[in-house]
């Protein structure tokens, strides 16, 4: 519990995530190991209905498995021996054949689907909402700012499809990378399943049937690139989100000021001000996600058959990657729920540049009417004048060099868009 | 140039993605819409001809660009200013309507997809002689290894399966990521297309149809998820080998050395080692890319319509991360061409352990004949004679604590390997 | 809570770094601003008394200040608002000229100095620990393994003393960055002390003595270098704890097992097995702080005189980072403490060795006899034979080819361990 | 070589740092060695003669070192190879009871020795530059941004003593890391001095005298916080000037430009742009030592006495961490050095602001005349007042509302900046 939950945790994933989920999670991919070895004549019916039924129905307290986990090193190990303590004589057949990794493993795959489809769902309601607002703004003139100086116009709704076509494409990603995370794990001491051979496969893809989850037939104990496949996702996912985040901490500045989303931050001290809270927090997500896919790509040297110093850098890792990632989401909708331009300050900005960014229409009018180079001495030598007054506009001073060209018309910021009033 | 590159560097690599190839990717683009461009109508055909001529001609010196790089702050610029100063009099019509980051990514695809190809070429090798390993050895048993504990038995086979299925999974990553990458940019100043409107989305797609990339519709000058995307599948891959080599060297140590592969490297003063030096420098690679991936994605953070500071994260860190990729590429399929086990070396394994190994198997087979409990009780009794003598094997205190079975046949490990006989 | 808990976490330094003692610590900030104040009539004494005895009898419920943090995007605008809620009539006088940074960082202060404080407390209990440990065993050869290979001898004496050296670094360190790093904060909104001039440096400096902190001229809400030294240092103590750790795991291989150290964890299949548990997470924990020390520089650029989106990253590193270090000075200690050499499985790797690691030791003895060049032959030679057979020593074979030297007493390894015997 | 050398590399420090350097250093340290073990009477004065003349005429092509440096996975190997080579008969006495890494990194600290002397005079300068700009700049009131948005007035020199206050504890820092990094390193291939016993404590110390260096007891092989400590110092200071950057690029905005420094990069098509390119570096700069420090932090998990696959980490890392950190000083240099306020842009600032920045210095003014609620609400009104015209200011407002007051004399921003006025 930090005091900055409300802003950088998530309580619908940190449930997922969370402790009480994990256990949850081990215990049902236990029940569906017994009822398909049950089904399959692998341990007795009897036993196996009595294994199912009491792993759903058991919750152990998370904070007596600590000490067992610490012990062994392994969460797993601590929930199958409570759920072999509430199984009495049934206990021999619990976790039948399976090792820990095993049930850990299927378990953290249980819970990420779960939080993948609560991802998934948040990222096309953020699409959504973008897609409104790309539509609502696709004309209106703002102008684009490149290595941080206004650069020439663009559209509102451009900006906004720019932040959208890259979670269109993450979608596809996370289409792409399901079936190669979504596995159950069921692979034995040594990877070979040899405690249930040669019926291990078999039941393998039983207990993947009964889980609704795929089952390869190498082992994935020791092989973790659909995990650090999944961070770099979530990374991209937040490195998009910051992204947004960063356009409208600056778009938000006090000197610029065109576009508002949010309800911004008070300042203990100075009641003018309005922070860019959530905006802030995109970026501070996206720079923690991708500091942490370092990490969980450093797990995937992965030493021999089972490493537990690998192991945990994922366990240590994933969690937090996908409550950032809720957090991003759940912020950037808010954001994008909420963005509107202020027209005022648009005007100002375009009033304020007096048409310096107008300067590469100019040259390309120019182009057509004489040789490209003269086009662009010109241009220069407007802007200078317009560089040394304070009140000479771009227009103003091509219409004194070159009189006969109508100015005031072709530099109309919002006739010169391109293709930025199509949204996507 | 450093004294290291002989192990982690890469030559051919190095050259796609060096200065001069750079350079050269940069012109071809700009050749490529110059000629569209003619064939369009929208430059002179004459001054398009001669400029594709000249740009594919041009192999200005890397070291005369530095300085204009540097002011510029991006290389594009320079390249077209080299360009611009071969064209002599058709100069106006060279880079018409495009802007610097337009040329500098177009340039860029072209390197990535010719550094791709050679990637792709060298896992596909690479995964073709750890098939024939695999094969070869696909039913020699050797201990598995968990958490640095002898386990149970596997087999040499299996092993190099494991380190085969990861190989499989990054070619169907490559081929899903392609489509996503290799995209031509062509926005203009301020990626809406404005100097060419309405005709740059078909110059677009006619330069893209001409370099044989796609043409997306929404700019991503400032979008920057595939080439994080990439950055994390190099390191999956560079991962992936990692854990090869994390495996080569726990299974090379002076005390197991029961597989050898590439030659080892001599001591300035110990005569009798042989050091691990590729499989070290696989880790090593894993480690370096798996940094250098945190590093690429803080680039996607990038602000408004262009951000030199994030862009520039990109280029110093990419080109490193591809020629480590093919550096260990190289080293990993020189390891696996000459992997071969030590026979003699196993069988010592074998022999030190006693057969405490098969002590999961020996609960097994009990268990077909008593309450699991009570056969794991005695499993335990008999591990317990091992451990408390220096010559008592699993099978002689089972023969004697359990006399109805036939330990000698039960506990041959070759027969409990499970799948690991069958590879991929 | 997490399931790995008991592992990777903390008792005492979480709650030292826990949302309650982080509330604590702002309040206890503002209790000294408040009776500074009211000591120098910056404010009426007795709303100065009120306020100070309110602060430190107040203990908000962390989860009730989630929600104004996430508003304000910084914790203490909350912990201030609480306290102006609770301090009626006086409310105008509490916070009175400070802006929440000053509070939010001051208060981190007093937590961190209490966090190093333990820790420090516990790197020198580890290193008594391993002070004796190194004393005791100060004369008992081992092989020293470099590039996993057996190199020659060293003592176990001597590997424990490489262990400590660090140790006794980072207490340098520490002592160093310490006046760097605690540090009050009271500076106001802009930096200036505007509210307070032309008080605001007298204030301070009684502030800071009211805490026992320092109180720098110069503000240092922007400039965060002592709190990425800080992330450095606690990285440098995990990571040497996890070369600690990487060595036990080393030593205590199946094969090798020449120390043991802590209590192995339990498989849940295979009985036989003792994971080295504690010695993984001393890896694990170090290459998670190792992590985390990246993210902690990218904190370091921060913007204009306060950059939400920068101190967050601090907000969400650092208290993990204390944690982690607190984790793993505890699971070093345990494993120090039960450290013990298994002389059987010494004495097991030296007969296997038959001699090898004595190759350099032949080599430097007969260049005192002949030719340098002439005696590493030789020494090659008698490994040669050595290695094609699989009995014979370099005892025996140097013994036939070099038989005026009584080889028997030259190469004991104890005689052949340099300085090694003598600790630090 | 690349593009970017002109901005992200130095050639100064490239030097120092590269293979040739590298190579030399390690011969000087052999001739140290031989000149040392002469005088000892370790080995034939003569030979050591001869190999100290011979090592440091030698200059092996690094080129032609790649290949026995990748054979061995060590240049140190390659370099001793080379100089046996080269001194004939002698060969034998050459690198006398060293092991390659003492030699490799005994040559590393001469290189680092030499390049921490170039960034120590650096920093120097860059720091007298800015105190000269801090002095000449040091009552000009500029706003403070905190969180991106306009807070109170501040000075632009109390800005920039801000930057220069951590470059000076960079500079304590470093007094303090030298001594625990600029050691020699001899101790042999285990660690233990074997080879020269019981003299070889001697030999190091004397070999640490004739290279200035230090000669602690224990080795360093295999512990490298030293190597680590310097990688965190090197991102600190590429930390600090990383936030200068940020600073140079927010101020230049277009919209904003209150502060100029350095020439700006030019666009390919837009004319009127002048982009922050040195200040972007800056930044880019930052980002990539932060990421490179936490690799560098990986190679402290160091394995047993030696690691091949840790070591080749810190090769691979910190020569362009040395480089950035060389090229960030210069290119900060040169901005400090043409920094210049922009009055004209500055006034506008103020006067669009409209005096609500000054909106926390009325209400402490207030504050003293009536409750401070009452005070803070009728600033808040004045403030809706202003925020709702489109000319109203600040004092105007409060002119009206608290007409008892001289808002006009009060509220000047030069009179409100505290101590910002007084430079360090």
């Amino acid at each position: 519990m930090m005091l900055t939950d409300g802003l950088f945790g998530d309580e619908e994933l940190g449930g997922v995530m969370g402790a009480s989920a994990q256990i949850a999670a081990m215990l049902l991919s236990e029940a569906a190991l017994a009822r398909v070895q049950g089904r399959l004549g692998i341990i007795p019916k009897d036993a196996a209905q009595a294994i199912s039924t009491t792993a759903e129905a058991l919750h152990p307290a998370p904070a007596s498995l600590t000490e067992p986990t610490a012990r062994a090193g392994i969460g797993a190990q601590a929930v199958v021996g409570a759920l072999k303590a509430a199984c009495g004589d049934d206990a021999g057949w619990v976790h039948f054949g399976a090792t820990s990794q095993d049930i850990q493993d299927t378990g953290l795959i249980l819970q990420l689907r779960e939080a993948l489809s609560i991802i998934e769902g948040r990222i096309k309601a953020l699409d959504r909402v973008l897609a409104i607002k790309a539509t609502d703004h696709a004309t209106l003139p703002v102008p684009a700012r490149t290595r941080f100086q206004i650069a020439a116009p663009t559209t509102l709704g451009a900006k906004i499809s720019v932040w959208r076509a890259p979670l269109i494409r993450h979608l596809d990603r996370l289409a792409e990378l399901r079936p190669r995370l979504l596995n159950v794990s069921l692979y034995g001491a040594a990877g070979t399943g040899a405690a249930l051979a040669p019926r291990m496969g078999e039941i393998r893809a039983a207990m993947a049937a009964e889980l609704e989850l795929d089952a390869p037939s190498i082992p994935w104990h020791a092989t973790r690139d659909a995990i650090a496949e999944l961070g770099g996702w979530l990374a991209l996912v937040t490195g998009s989100l910051g992204k947004i985040g960063a356009d409208l901490i600056l778009l938000g500045q006090s000197e610029i000021a065109e576009v508002s989303a949010g309800t911004g931050g008070g300042s203990s001290t100075m009641p003018q001000k309005s922070n860019p809270v959530a905006a802030e927090a995109l970026v501070s997500l996206a720079r923690l996600n991708a500091g942490a896919v370092g990490t969980l790509h450093q797990a995937m040297i992965h030493a021999q058959e089972r490493d537990g110093s690998a192991l945990a850098l994922e366990w240590q890792t994933l969690p937090d990657m996908i409550i950032r990632t809720g957090a991003a989401l759940r912020l950037a909708y808010d954001l994008a729920d909420t963005l509107s331009p202020c027209p005022a300050r648009i005007d100002a900005t375009f009033a304020n540049d007096r048409g310096a960014m107008m300067a590469e229409a100019a040259g390309f009018h120019l182009s057509r009417h004489m040789p490209r180079v003269e086009a662009l001495k010109l241009v220069a030598a407007a802007l200078t004048e317009v560089a040394a007054s304070e009140t000479e506009t771009l227009v103003g001073a091509l219409s004194r060099l070159a009189p006969d060209h109508d100015w005031h018309t072709l530099l109309v910021p919002a006739e010169n868009i391109g293709d930025a009033g199509s949204a996507i």
